[in-house]
């Protein structure tokens, strides 16, 4: 199939500025809510509303393409053949609910299960994360400076709170040969840190939605993204996911008990 | 002893804006730096430099106070009597040389052991968090709209990871009963985080330079600063202290196992 890289790349970032300016209004109007019953139902709207809105635009720009995303409103998909986009309308939701900062919006394309383009806009801080492999990576307009390659001991990891807090795998292991955790609750703005070198690891059970942008993005950045029993990455269940340098993850593979 | 507080808020205030110019200078000199140990030797001297230069500038302004600082070009304070300041010059130093953000300086002005004034710059967001239960708070020359007083179940708790993992004190019980745990690294942002009512509930080892300026903020801000006993804060001594809403602070308390 022949498709236009940089064509769709001009298209997230076109569509996730608008989701941006709509979820920085939806923001505002979630702090007015009086009760936390009407909050919850609130949130869960805005939730639905931005899927069906970036589901809409897809469809109307690659009607040939399928949608695996969070709400329902994304098709059956039981392979990965052809133009596939998986879409997060918020990931972060707690951030969104409870601090109001720190949360995303995601969506990244495959073509025949190959990653392709990935973007992440951080919402509050009005930034988007975009490219892929083929065209190169970008905050905005400016090309990324592509992370080094870092051992563990020279880093931070960035570890989902209920693995951390449970030892799942023996991961406090990996945090011990760390220069420490860090816990910002959301991936998207996650994979933002580990593009920019703040951050050298992320490890988190993942749905496809949650990992496709930032799989694009960190791979096409050099990085490793491996499942945690270092099996092929399946993007059409949710697994144990390293992100991280090359380095790390391979310290991090041989360090965690998965198997 | 008469102080004028709005003087010392105005002093402090002008003071952080000049260190955190000088920082953000410091953090991109940094970056360039080839060695790990010639950065490591660097950092030091941006703690060291920045101290110097802040006890510099108090003690032109306030001869007669004293000043209790990190990196030891303080005075040796053995009472509270009279004014006393505390600085931090760098805190959430790993943050500073991992990340480049989310690290702040700290000043916390104390009269004859009573919080006065405190003053937090977030050096990359260049926002200042300032003032006092006399003058009121504010972020640069916002006011600081208080923080509702809201339970354990409805907030994010930031809690130190070391802490965290090895679940002292039972901690985990109070990460199970809140909306869930986040870990950002720094006092001073995080105290950030609980004035504008993003988190709930900080709790971490702290010396009296990591919570002299935070406890000030936040007292003035209605929330409680305990020490994990419940025995009053002793501001010449580190301590594990629990800042958080007067609810959180109280549900905490009840549920860790601290003596």
């Amino acid at each position: 199939m022949n498709v236009d890289s940089k064509k769709i790349d001009a298209f997230l970032v076109e569509l996730l500025t608008q989701v941006g300016e709509n979820l920085r209004e939806d923001s505002i109007k979630k702090m007015s809510v009086g009760t936390k019953k009407n909050r919850n139902d609130l949130v869960t709207n805005f939730d639905k509303k931005t899927e069906k809105f970036i589901n809409t635009r897809i469809k109307e720009a690659y009607p040939e393409a399928t949608i695996v995303s969070e709400e329902g409103y994304g098709d059956l998909v039981k392979d990965m053949s052809g133009l596939v986009f998986f879409v997060d309308p918020i990931d972060g939701t707690m951030n969104f609910v409870k601090r109001g900062d720190d949360f995303a919006s995601m969506i990244g394309v495959y073509i025949d299960g190959e990653p392709l383009i990935g973007a992440i806009i951080d919402v509050m801080d009005n930034e988007i994360y975009h490219g892929g492999k083929e065209i190169g990576l970008f905050i905005d307009q400016t090309p990324i400076d592509i992370p080094k390659n870092l051992p563990l001991i020279e880093g931070l990891v960035d570890i989902s709170a209920p693995m951390a807090l449970a030892n799942k795998f023996d991961v406090q292991e990996v945090v011990k040969k760390s220069s420490g955790l860090r816990v910002y609750g959301s991936a998207g703005i996650i994979f933002g840190h580990l593009l920019t070198g703040k951050e050298v690891m992320y490890m988190s059970y993942l749905a496809p939605w949650d990992l496709a942008a930032g799989r694009v993005l960190c791979e096409a950045a050099g990085m490793s993204v491996v499942s945690i029993d270092d099996s092929p990455i399946n993007m059409l269940e949710s697994q144990v996911v390293i992100v991280g340098t090359q380095k790390v993850a391979s310290e991090a593979l041989k360090t965690l008990k998965a198997r």
